[in-house]
């Protein structure tokens, strides 16, 4: 199993509490949702049609500005994306810009490619597959559009995994999307706070969308996700006040943790990357309060916190860290 | 894309009307569902973690009697096992039983095998994979138990599709799973009316079951998903009493038929396959009055009708198999 965040179970094992207890930030997932209205029966009894599914991806289409000949497919959340990219092509050598979270490596390994992770952009050309996660996850590095869209020329399918773009709309490709070789992958879940309902959408070229449409087979996303993900994607005035609080809370986080003595690596409005002192020990004093934050096998002093949700969980984080 | 019950675009297409004018009897998907409650913020908010996995698969177990020693992940779906059951061996030769409804050859085909349809069991032996439907669909076909358990040692994977055994628990493998080279397939979705939700399990032995769940990924399943499942599939009174209800339709429905001159060929009470005169002018006659049910491009005569869902609905199809 790889490591995630959002892992409860493993922070109860090891600290105690219940799941009720804690507060859990290790995640980029906002956590103060778009509310869920009651849903008809009918999105629960019916399979997902055709209709559903068009009318999720055309609020998608006009939230994003996906470009009119770019096809989109939903998929049960970006995971299920990742899984298939790799399928779109006979297994090469494939190029991960790294560091970055591990799904992707894990999905191309596990179709048989063979898996390089360049630290820089420069050294994915050439590869039959290239991922660039845009901004990145855990350290916000950005790519601008154009450098990618000049990388995807040199390389033979360019996955852009646009996950945490909601909150940096101005770095994403949806509105050049179209042409062959190139595959935006979007979240649904993280910006709008249900990682829970699994919906995602890949953006690309019509031939590689239907391709990736029949590995991921009929009725792949919910009746309820389809659902609501249409209606909250067209509510564009959650989405800018979201966007709004957001940039706040990131910087409200940066200050209480520059109290703490960390350095703010980077990260974006959804999460933040600081460089502490001794991560285990950090990760540590927060789960003494019960709030569940991010490391990284790979590093002994980076941590990962998304912003607290509303008051209440502030102050804990507040008295936590001051503490 | 195959053909499936369930496309409601496809009858609205061309017969004309709004999704709600229609009944669609077209599916084997119950139409008087297990009663969604309110579900909590959380299980849309939160990455479905360990615990709530456990507790749906957990539930599955008590409902179908599975056995201790076998391995229980849930789905997205049956289909999303369907999709999966062939990448557990080398591309070799599937057999399939047949008729059956073609999602089973068209995943074992996506993933290189070579694929027969043989029309009798006896036939399925030697086989790298075999593909029981039990209760087959669309003709209800049944299998003994026994009879399985005895080709599961004479093929290399036995993939015993159970979609449609809730309303034959008798038939059920699960009880009897565990042993490699043995995998059941279950479906939530359409015993309890709620094929929106995507929620379906595999069940097998552990290393097999270990392998699908690496394949699938991190989070295939949606909160909700899980979290219903796990309280419908504990609400025994209703599954009793649903079973006895569904009888009862079954034989309603086959006296409907009757009447209009159609022969009753078998299936599940959940669906009823009748030999009709004319099947296209059968299902133009019914689709006149707005219900929608299904054909089988291989067959002139077969039309596919399961109960209606209330009062109503059985007045609706009374008159138009009347008229």
């Amino acid at each position: 199993m790889l490591d995630h965040g959002g892992d409860l179970a493993a922070a109860m094992a090891r600290f105690g509490g219940a799941a009720e207890d804690w507060i859990d930030l290790s995640t980029g997932i906002n956590r103060a949702p778009w509310p869920v209205p009651p849903l008809p029966e009918r999105v629960w009894r019916d399979l997902p049609g055709v209709e559903a599914e068009t009318r999720c991806a055309d609020a998608a289409r006009e939230a994003w500005g996906v470009a009119p000949e770019a096809a989109i497919l939903p998929v049960a959340g970006a995971q299920a994306a990742i899984r298939l990219a790799p399928r779109l092509r006979a297994p090469g050598r494939a190029a991960i810009l790294s560091p970055t979270y591990n799904e992707h490596a894990a999905a191309f390994r596990a179709e048989g490619w063979r898996v390089s992770e360049p630290k820089a952009a420069d050294a994915l050309a050439g590869a039959d597959a290239a991922v660039v996660v845009n901004p990145n996850n855990p350290d916000g590095r950005r790519c601008a559009p154009e450098a990618l869209l000049a990388l995807a020329d040199r390389v033979g399918l360019l996955v852009v995994d646009e996950s945490f773009a909601d909150v940096d709309p101005g770095l994403s490709l949806c509105a050049a999307a179209g042409r062959p070789g190139l595959l935006v992958l979007r979240s649904f879940g993280k910006f709008h706070g249900l990682a829970g309902a699994r919906l995602g959408f890949a953006v690309g070229a019509a031939e590689e969308i239907g391709a990736l449409r029949a590995l991921a087979g009929p009725w792949a996303v919910s009746g309820p996700a389809l659902a609501l993900g249409a209606e909250a994607l067209a509510d564009r005035g959650w989405a800018e006040a979201t966007r709004a609080r957001l940039r706040d809370d990131a910087a409200r986080l940066d200050a209480l943790a520059s109290g703490a003595g960390w350095r703010t690596v980077g990260g974006t409005a959804l999460f933040r990357l600081y460089e502490t002192e001794d991560a285990a020990a950090a990760q540590a004093r927060l789960a003494a309060a019960r709030i569940w934050s991010r490391r990284f096998p790979w590093s002994a002093g980076w941590l990962r916190l998304g912003p607290p949700g509303g008051a209440g969980e502030w102050a804990r984080l507040s008295a936590a860290l001051a503490g």
